[in-house]
């Protein structure tokens, strides 16, 4: 894309995820922005940059049947499609929080940028098949984003399973995993489809190679990562605004 | 429900599984169905029963990364959704090829009508989340349609890998699959979402509980299979044309 950054699409795929945001832009509530699907679970929000440019939040929505956000790779792949159908963005951030791996480095608190969106729970040995389940999508490259934000960045790595057994463990660490969260790779899926560039933020709440299982550690540090990400996606999205692709 | 299926949706995720239905109803590629969305992967063929009912059969498509279909839950969740938005279907069904649980009498080349659609990889030990993840939507019930057959009836698991580990076996097991597929409760999750009775039609490649790698069964019988699927698909369509859901 040579043109300038004008539409900004940031997925989320719980609502707490994404209130600081909203609230720190003063989005409103967009409920035609997916008029034509008025069944879609997902919920966007929407303002305009003093520039000119707009900035949708769209979040996964809660699914009617359990009552929780719908996070996961299916709720954020039909997330990330209606989005790019009905919104046209021209780049796709990808905010939440996840696990990180003492041995690479992390640490509760941390921000990290992808640089690449890899599935750890498709194992399709079959020729073609393999590769396809890992996905193995690059993420947009981000040199001076990362520069100006001071943060960490790595390999995301997207399962639909909070836990990690050893097959998962092994799989993460194949891929060199510096993150591991739910919904990423789904999103990169989606945003090969339809060529846009997706730019993966992720803040560190539970290490995943640390002596604590994840559900309990997730608990306990999610307002310091949410903290963490309330302070950079603003950041994230101001450096992008009116900027070409290729000076990201 | 109260009005007769006019409008029949069959999802399948390989091409391969669709293609006997396709030549056997003479349908026609319709380019245009989801016209909308020009960049989405799914491939819709479409025709009219000498009733009027309309039939469409929409295959997930190719990934264009890495030219294999778009097997497993993202795929099969887009593909439904785009579906039920663009085609309003009165009722889905989801067609494809399996493995089977001895334990549960199952046999390759078996063909199974699920009764339940669970996911088993999607572990979130969060109160709320976890019934979430397992996902538990039920099945049209279709008690005359698998008496019409003469097939066998269970619980349809999904998850995204071709293998099984521990885990997910002591999760088949505490779910008492009968079928474990790709696809299934991806798309009912969708179904559920925009109020679609959904009927799933498995036929039986390998035997989960067996001692060969389903990998290795999956592509010995897939014959087997596909011929069983091509063989049933053509009477459920049948039996479903102008009948109301409860008939069925």
């Amino acid at each position: 894309m040579s043109t300038p950054i004008k539409t900004i699409a940031v997925l989320f795929a719980m609502d707490a995820e994404a209130a600081p945001l909203i609230a720190h832009l003063a989005l409103v509530e967009a409920p035609d922005a997916f008029a034509r699907s008025p069944r879609a679970p997902m919920k966007c929000y929407a303002g305009t940059l003093p520039s000119g440019t707009k900035v949708y939040v769209v979040c996964n929505g809660s699914c009617v049947k359990h009552n929780v956000c719908n996070v996961g790779t299916v709720g954020a792949a039909l997330s990330a499609y209606e989005t790019c159908v009905s919104l046209s963005p021209d780049v796709l951030v990808n905010a939440g929080t996840a696990g990180g791996f003492a041995k690479r480095g992390g640490a509760v608190g941390d921000v990290y940028l992808g640089t690449e969106f890899k599935n750890f729970d498709r194992r399709i040995p079959i020729p073609g098949y393999d590769a396809y389940g890992v996905g193995s999508y690059e993420a947009c490259a981000t040199p001076n984003l990362a520069a100006h934000l001071g943060c960490k960045r790595g390999v995301v790595c997207t399962g639909n399973s909070l836990d990690a057994t050893e097959t998962c463990r092994a799989a993460l660490e194949e891929y060199g995993a510096s993150v591991k969260e739910m919904e990423a790779a789904a999103i990169a899926h989606v945003a090969h489809l339809f060529d846009v560039p997706l730019i993966g933020v992720k803040t560190i709440t539970d290490i995943v190679d640390g002596p604590v299982a994840t559900q309990e550690e997730f608990l306990a540090n999610l307002g310091t990562a949410a903290a963490a990400l309330k302070d950079v996606v603003p950041k994230v999205i101001e450096f992008l605004d009116g900027k070409l692709v290729s000076e990201l």
